[in-house]
């Protein structure tokens, strides 16, 4: 297995050495490549993701990247630089996150919660097309425009993904998100791509919701969501409160996929770079192993995954519980790596 | 009092008659004229808001709404044609709502909260400007688009709005709330205004976050804020959360606002015409008197505002708690006007 590692900045190196310890005791010879790339690359050069290292990406089975961003880095620059360039240059048009309450994981949310559902939010389109732009800057009449792109291709292909995904899972629930009440344009093409598609999976239950009312759920009733399909911009939103209704984006693992394996897909934690904890070697890195048993599950190896997901599972049941979604002091990031590592190794799970 | 009243479809017109009930103990003399608009008068007559109804409309000194919708209604057709309509040429750019967890609410948080803020949404450009088109529509080939338009003059005022009052409120905080690392245009432009117009107001501590990370925060942490400012769909979005944190949107109130006073404006449950439970008695009219209580302020009565609101303060305390945000059997609509026209008459609150 040809890894491309993308540690970048905060606490990114430090979780995926975690992810890469587990990810080893399953497939020893993995050749892993580091590539710096993020906020100290472009603090030293002004680069962001160089020609030459996109290149070179493309030559592997898949990328883990831990997280990039920085203070000091103007907002926009490494995200539309990289992470975005990345995720649009390789194709990433299924942007997979799942949203799981794992046992013994403490929930924002009062009461007893089966929370099982998985996002599935497009990746190469919508308002993150990077269409807009800014007249009359810094005068009283400035105006600055963002556009949503949306295609028929782009939109039916994510929601073939989803609808396969559904097939697979035993609810068999499909829930589009949008706001077809208001962004009548997309919404329709959203709506009516649904439509058209759902007779070829009529074992899958589907409906439909305003992005305002699937916020709300997320949080009143997370238990009726299944597979939920969804635009970039909605998606970014329903997977932080998926993060946040689960026990934080401490876990939240996100493989952005191209499905076609054209591209090398790309596994990273949902969670930032987090530089007031960085180098303190306190960093959760579950989210990285969950996003590291995505990557073996793309590439097939859907025991493996297993393996990896019930390792986290059972170290998550007994760990005692995190902070801001970060863990007591009391367990390191290591800690908790080689924790997942024997649980793998031994299936002790 | 000049009031228009569109009791449009659904519990609309249940609700607006309990708001009206409460509203004339404070206002004995309020000249109430009723408008027929909604889904009903759509079916009829095909028509959602004809001009001279809108020039009727301007005539008044506010407008109380109960809700619009049916599900026969194709979406969009009444929210373009009527909801937004009316708030873009009435001009209500600032969207108010306030996210307010009254004591003995009962919230899907566990634990312990205070949560008092006001989000200031914009509310006549961003995302709802109705910007956006289809191409090729129904082949391989279509693209639909949905432009956010921004301008300066929009974002200021509705920033000033929401600075003057932060200024007011004993914690003088304001959060920006954003996705400037995705939206880089209108991002930015929302960023430098903030930046621009915050030392008038040195005394208000001034925050960003992103949109995804609000969203978490209003379910982790929602104690950290005070005044929120924001974009039209963002603020969409977050308010349904925070009517989800705060007991549902049967509590939530929204004021559609033109500060200048040059239109009237408009008061409204944020709540939909739940067509499953209309005809019933049994919608919570409770939204619908805060937003009288807004309604009240905004028209300068502060004294009246906090009666009603010390009056639902006070029933919400002693109320059994509702289900999925409406009442439960026992109670009706109507006993819950007039518990609180009650408690308004006799400060009995
Ligand atoms: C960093 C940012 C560009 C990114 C996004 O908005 O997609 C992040 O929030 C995420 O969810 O992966
Ligand atoms: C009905 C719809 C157009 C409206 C909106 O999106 O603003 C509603 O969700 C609201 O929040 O008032």
């Amino acid at each position: 297995m040809r890894l491309a590692v993308i540690g970048g900045d905060g606490i990114g190196p430090e979780v995926v050495a975690e992810g890469l310890r587990v990810l080893r005791v399953i497939e020893p010879k993995v050749e892993a490549t580091d590539y710096d790339l993020g906020a100290r690359r472009w603090y030293a050069t002004g680069e962001t993701l160089p020609d030459s290292v996109l290149a070179e990406l493309r030559e592997h089975d898949a990328i883990l990247l831990g997280a990039v961003g920085d203070p000091g880095v103007p907002s926009g620059i490494l995200e539309r630089g990289l992470l975005l360039r990345l995720r649009f240059e390789l194709d990433h048009h299924v942007n997979l996150r799942p949203v799981r309450l794992y046992p013994g994981v403490a929930t924002p949310l009062a009461g007893e919660h089966t929370i099982d559902m998985v996002v599935v939010r497009e990746g190469t389109e919508g308002p993150y097309a990077g269409a807009g732009g800014t007249l009359r800057r810094g005068t009283p009449y400035e105006v600055a425009t963002e556009e949503s792109l949306n295609t028929r291709f782009g939109v039916e292909r994510v929601v073939r993904d989803a609808f396969h995904r559904a097939r697979a899972r035993p609810r068999r629930r499909l829930t589009l998100v949008h706001k077809t009440n208001v962004l009548t344009n997309a919404g329709d093409l959203w709506l009516r791509t649904v439509a058209e598609v759902a007779p070829e999976f009529s074992e899958i239950q589907v409906d439909y919701q305003h992005v305002d009312a699937a916020s709300m759920f997320f949080v009143t009733d997370p238990g009726r969501f299944d597979v939920v399909v969804t635009d970039n911009m909605f998606g970014d939103i329903l997977t932080d409160i998926g993060a946040a209704i689960t026990g934080g984006i401490g876990r939240a693992a996100s493989g952005n996929l191209d499905p076609s394996g054209k591209n090398p897909s790309m596994f990273e934690p949902v969670h930032g770079s987090a530089p007031d904890i960085a180098g303190q070697g306190i960093a959760d890195p579950t989210a990285t192993v969950l996003s590291v048993a995505m990557l073996l599950a793309h590439l097939g190896r859907t025991e493996d995954a297993a393996r990896v997901e019930a390792a986290v599972a059972a170290s998550l049941a007994e760990r005692s519980r995190p902070r801001n979604g970060y863990l007591h002091d009391q367990i390191s990031t290591r800690e908790v790596g080689e924790d997942l590592a024997a649980r793998v190794a031994g299936y002790t799970g």
